[in-house]
């Protein structure tokens, strides 16, 4: 394993770029010394920032790129004009062969179109999906789609069913990973016509899938399934809600303890084992969705992420490669191909 | 105020009915010495309950009803044949004036269906919605839809818009509450159509409301906005998603203590103040939400809920009552009546 594997970067999408990226990628350099990076974007910006990281010293190339996609750009819009954008060339470099994946913290939207556009889907994917893991009770559970389509129809959940019981099964190391459907209540009368849908024919299917059935927002943390299936506008706000409640809770501790000399004296004794509780539960850590349904390796980090939860997010985009996941979502797809058909046809009519 | 308030009781709503009732009445009477209780229920289950709460003993009339309302019960259903129910019975005692708010922990459909028909809506509401407040880092915020409306179109929003705005004004005290919708970014053209449509209403309209625009998830707990607004299925979600994180949290700060001694000592001296960060995020704390657009008060408790969490249910039902709030929001919604119906009119069409 001493062939050095190629990561292709985003040098300017997200909030605090270029900054916290190449911050990021001398964390995960540390990390993982088999990685070399291509970077894309405003030399005149990244090279005094890459000279400042000594790791990154014979491992990274920086190509310039004069444009830059911003956060509010329509997805449209970026493909029309974002041909000579950081995010543009990053993504070809992965189609060209240069990069085994591509990592980037900028618009969710002008990535996702600009993947479908250059790296297209896999046989038999409609819309690719955000996936990611969430700590739980019993472990880590896998949940998509994160925020690529806000509004999805029953085939769309059925192909998050298909493509997340895949990444369960290849990531988490699941035989048979169970699925759910993210509902209002886990009774088969709750919920919109679509989802009574979905559930039907995940039901009645002969799919070789594990369905539990509905799941509500707290069997998310829970555990109760290892891949929560929703659509892009429930999941995103379940996922951002979940982020922004594990804040508030670090938040009020921090401040609980700040306000008592007892606690803090106690704080001393205990510090090792917060710590390991606020790692455990630190969005940083589980910053870096895949955006699973590609022909190719695309990892979205959060906009707002810092050089730490960047690092993270490469290294999730170098565990796809080094699983050689995707090839093995593919051979999966393969296998259910017949009957992914069938059900779509049931589905679309 | 030494009027006694009596409150109408389902006794046998939720998972554990009627136990964990009769023992947040009984705790909730601790707490409010003048409640009284009209608790509806299968006299020969409750008699012995109320009977080991000595509390209770000159305060709670028990009102015999054979029947009662599954949790799987469909609301259409549960109106047709649920007449001798406990839950109707405890609603139609508001509307008779024998009560002046219900708690129920049961069927959250029946009991939004049942209070429609019994207590009917304030004049222009034509969806109630569910409203509870979630700890925030800046105070407490009010949100909703929580359930009740799984599927919701633009005139809903504003009505919840509306209904929010006044919540808070009248129970967390603030002139002029700021209002946030839901979604996926906080970019204009981000989200569903319904949510666009809802936006440029609330943003062009002439209601005297503080309308902030888009939030997204992790706004909620950051306090963003003092009402967040959204439909009823991602709303219950997003609840639901906070109180399983709120769990998570907790239970890895426990496990990790126990497995360290160190930890162990230095806990025994930061117990109060973790235990004050315990009470903080408690969701049973949080425990019982408004059906806001009633004429009448009517308050869900999580069915899955224990004592201390149905003491505060009933605990937030006594609170309306004390604040006079419904008449406060029908004057609310009578001042900017006009203004709303023409909103409505633009959103019907």
């Amino acid at each position: 394993m001493s062939t050095p594997t190629v990561i292709s970067i985003d040098g300017m999408g997200g909030d605090h770029a270029p900054e916290i990226i190449v911050r990021g990628i001398a964390m995960a350099r540390e990390r993982h010394p088999l990685i070399k990076f291509l970077i894309f974007g405003d030399e005149a910006l990244l090279k005094p920032l890459v000279a400042l990281e000594a790791i990154l010293s014979d491992c990274c190339e920086i190509r310039h790129c004069p444009d830059r996609i911003t956060g509010d750009a329509k997805p449209s819009q970026a493909i029309r004009t974002g041909r000579n954008s950081s995010l543009w060339k990053s993504i070809e470099a992965v189609k060209a062969g240069e990069a085994a994946a591509i990592v980037s913290a900028g618009n969710t939207g002008a990535l996702m179109a600009m993947s479908k556009l250059i790296m297209r889907t896999l046989p038999g994917i409609d819309r690719p999906a955000i996936c990611a893991l969430f700590p739980t009770m019993r472990g880590e559970t896998a949940m998509l789609d994160l925020g690529a389509n806000a509004q999805c129809d029953a085939r769309n959940l059925l192909e998050f069913a298909v493509m997340g019981e895949c990444f369960a099964r290849a990531l988490l190391g699941i035989e048979r990973p169970t699925i759910g459907l993210l509902n209002i209540g886990s009774e088969d009368l709750k919920g919109t016509d679509t989802l009574k849908e979905a559930a039907g024919i995940l039901k009645s299917s002969h799919l070789d899938i594990e369905f539990h059935g509905f799941v509500e927002g707290d069997d998310i943390t829970k555990g109760t399934v290892d891949v929560v299936v929703t659509d892009g506008f429930t999941g995103n706000v379940s996922l951002k809600t979940a982020e922004g409640t594990a804040k508030l809770f670090s938040q009020f501790l921090k401040n609980a303890i700040k306000s008592s000399f007892l606690a803090q004296i106690g704080m001393l004794l205990a510090k090792p084992v917060i710590m390991q509780v606020m790692a455990r539960t630190d969005p940083r850590k589980y910053n870096g969705a895949l955006f699973v349904g590609l022909n190719g390796v695309a990892v979205k980090s959060h906009g707002g992420t810092d050089g730490f939860g960047f690092a993270n997010a490469v290294g999730v985009a170098y565990d796809m490669i080094a699983r050689d996941l995707n090839r093995r979502i593919g051979q999966e797809l393969e296998r259910i191909g017949s009957t992914t058909a069938a059900l779509q046809a049931v589905a679309s009519k």
